[in-house]
């Protein structure tokens, strides 16, 4: 399936979750990833996710596609994944 | 068209800009909208993003879904947009 993830958590989990979903997905931007995943490995994903962050602070929106991807992605400004190559 | 929008912009831009995606979507997350579009509204929604972005330090993101909506949401944490009603 197609997913996309962002999330909104508190600054000193940031890394932490970032490092964990680029085992998974692609980074697309800030907080946002996205990627093609099977069903048990979005299932593991989550269940990582879920022990690294605080649940009553933190905040995780998945988007599941199925298997139909968007139509179009359209960016406006800045592309902000240069990082990517660094992390 | 259903669409899916969110953004990473400068703090002293954030509140021009969720008061303007508001008037188009309906807020899921801090920077996260989603909604219904017409094609109309969807450029009319994009050339304003622009008035109020300053493109070399802001970006914005735009998931088009067609006529399709994803398969399912989920939340992982707390919900953010409690404050929707008082909005």
């Amino acid at each position: 399936m197609h997913v996309i993830v962002f999330y909104d958590i508190e600054v000193k989990r940031v890394q932490k979750v970032h490092k964990l979903m680029k085992r998974y997905l692609n980074w697309v931007q800030n907080s946002v990833f996205e990627g093609e995943l099977t069903e048990g490995k979005f299932e593991e994903m989550k269940s990582e996710l879920k022990k690294r962050l605080k649940l009553e602070f933190d905040s995780v929106i998945i988007y599941k596609l199925g298997d139909m991807k968007y139509t179009a992605r359209e960016i406006i400004g800045i592309e902000k994944n240069d990082m990517d190559n660094l992390l």
